[in-house]
């Protein structure tokens, strides 16, 4: 693969992945969304729908890392660092211009959540779930979730080994691929089988800090988020940005590590 | 492919797929449906399933376009435009039949929405859901969303960015079929990752416009909807029609220009 | 295959059949379970992954119709009736041996539900959810549903059109499978595609009467509801008992004659 | 396998399992998850992509039974007790790593949970959902719940039939992979298939017990609930501790059995 269709994939195939996965966040946060509350199981296939979809775009051009996570874990397994800057360039990019289109695509939903004006629906509106809507939170705080993940409970060192630990599976999971079916694991199957395990990760361990497990998919959306002009959208949260990007890399470090002493 | 093939297939086909898609929105919007309020997710995964079911029975005869938009893509993809004609007319003739078959299955649930009359259930009948149906919303706005989609914030440039951007995605990922599993990625497998990419974009996308994302998915039933005897109908909101047929036929364009650029 | 192999093939596949798929109802609907109230897409699911375990069960033997419908379909499209027999009998035989043992899985369950007696759970139990139970429906509506389907309008054209409509779709979808892949449809991946096909039917069909759509699954566990020694079951509604036999044999035999038609 | 892969394939298979599978009940019952009372959709879905994920990984190694009833029904299959110590071990040992593992994952929620203590969430915590769970039980039942199964009816007769029945269908499709796809039904596709065959059992079979069908996946857990430091954490219910034992193993010696006889 060359540098410029690894960094073409990467930055195609990241925009996707945050375009739905922001996306579905949306869907179910969001005033005026016909997805609003359908809850945490939406959230958690959305997410892996995205990564099947981003995957299974992308795995031509670049074999589809999408996280810097999974390209940390890749590189310390194969001893190969030489194209790891171009897989990080292209996906914190792809992030941003994914949080970008989640903007485009919600763009009335996020001016009515933050700003409570009338919504006016045709005749397909679903009136009944409008009048829901009123009982709901509203504010600056869903929408940050939109773009960037927070902890239920907020402490630095049980936040980082919640990512920590999802981030391990995951990247164990990824890096075993190679291994099923006689070296033929990747490939649709394998894309199939890596979204399924992204929603077991998100059922299973998204509920203290709602699972960055990847760096990218949450440093670039709240980059994006701070430099939108979005009304009353309040703070990006910085204090706790460096925990969803550090996280995910110790994660990911252990699981190349153990990789390569127990399965290589 | 014979072009009596491909009209069949496709007439087959888009008859199964909203047979089943409008079929899932009559099951949970309508009164005296088993499923009634059964939410978002079941309706996403309807539809999904709802393609693969329609792909698995039409892809031997047509390769299974079962949408415009896709048949578009694949016509920039490949500057092919011969067979275009055959595959919208099957597409809309198809869609047309599909949405028949969905007010024959759900005749009387039909006419009890939309009239209110007395349901007498039989010993298997859910009395306990059917209390819970007087607090719903009736009436002739979920009746036109069996058939049609229509947005929860009425603004024609929005709508029609949500549209190219959900289509977009939907039509990149079937263009990069063919690269998948050394040019094998189509069939089964094909079938089945194209319908969960269509939940994803469902989940990820579908909260502000419904997600047509299939001009004939949205024109053929809508045109059923105006022909059919139902009592206390309403109108079939014509002024919103021509969004979700020119929103994913832009979106198609753009998916094909960048797979030409990008992955060709 | 030999006639024992498909006898005992069908027997043991189609009681896993109805176990797993009545087994779901009762958990949903039945007091003292841990699954109450898990909703319709519970049941969807549970009624597909029941066709997905039973199947890939007793593929290797009987070929897997589980169902007097798709046999019916196949011995069509072959012009070929030898085996039907056979696989009818085992068919109805393993559906009351399914019905049966749903009865031992959840003999707690269906006297609680029955005779409202005192549940009294251990530490584990979920006291909140046996609360909410107070609210529910109770009685032999639900006990019946276990066991058979009915309709929530009972009008016989109507119920028979559901059913037929219903069965199309599945018998369709299952005699397309031999055209895809080369011929190599079948196997692991076309059995996962049919029970994802039997979700699908289930959540945008099964809103009017359940979706039977399978004489046996419907006629089986009715004989053994009539003989059970459950206390205030109530009757078995045998006035109904026709429509879920008759109706997907008609839905099986328009499937295969549209297949000979179009496809073959 | 060599006895050492088969140990650590099954240490780090068993307890990614429990991680995740104890994890989507941690998610799902205590305070302070964005989870919070996702559902028993979420939970058996949580469970069936845990299967996946572990399988996944392991199956290189040891080729991933995971479960002691499975290794025991494989070992009546094949007549062949010599690794079952190597397997048993592994099994348990990894069931106590993924229970320790869910711990430290949800450090701050068990402790919340527990000690019902503020909860100061960040600009991403969800301050709805944290007070609809004002509402909901708290205590030490769910945090047992965490790690082990316990019954809605306590009856050790009926309990243990559950699990019996359960195991069995498990160990029944198990066994019959190797049959599908002409001898090719394991890898991957195999994977996903066992892991949806879990969701099935799980919805179908898992209102009364909350399906143990794994005696590694209860008594690993429980031991590490009775050694963990958390407050009032009650007791451990060692009463019932034996029914997901026995059961599972006496399920297990029923489908090999049968298998023996009508698929061998």
């Amino acid at each position: 693969m060359s540098s410029s269709d690894i960094f073409i994939g990467e930055t195609i195939g990241t925009a996707i992945l945050i375009l739905l996965g922001g996306g579905v966040v949306a869907a179910v946060v969001l005033k005026a969304s016909k997805a609003r509350n359908a809850g945490w199981l939406a959230i958690t296939f959305g997410w892996g729908f995205a990564v099947l979809t981003a995957v299974y775009v992308s795995a031509p051009l670049s074999g589809a890392h999408l996280n810097p996570a999974v390209t940390l874990g890749i590189a310390i397994k194969d001893s190969d660092w030489g194209n790891l800057p171009v897989y990080w360039g292209g996906q914190l990019l792809g992030a941003m211009i994914g949080a970008t289109l989640v903007w485009l695509a919600y763009y009335g939903q996020f001016h009515a959540h933050l700003t409570d004006k009338e919504i006016v629906g045709g005749p397909g509106a679903q009136a009944t779930q409008a009048k829901a809507v009123e009982a709901q939170e509203t504010g600056a705080g869903p929408v940050l979730g939109v773009f960037s993940t927070g902890p239920e409970i907020r402490n630095a060192v049980q936040n980082l080994a919640t990512e920590i630990i999802g981030t391990f599976v995951l990247v164990l999971a990824v890096l075993t691929q190679g291994l099923n079916d006689n070296g033929n694991g990747l490939g649709t199957l394998g894309a199939l089988v890596t979204a399924l395990v992204v929603v077991g990760i998100g059922l299973s361990l998204g509920g203290p800090t709602g699972y960055a497990i990847n760096p990218a998919r949450d440093l670039g959306p709240r980059i994006v988020h701070a430099l939108l002009p979005l009304p009353n959208k309040g703070g990006s949260d910085w204090s706790y940005a460096w925990v969803p990007v550090v996280g995910p890399l110790i994660g990911a470090a252990i699981a190349a590590g153990i990789y390569n002493v127990a399965f290589a």
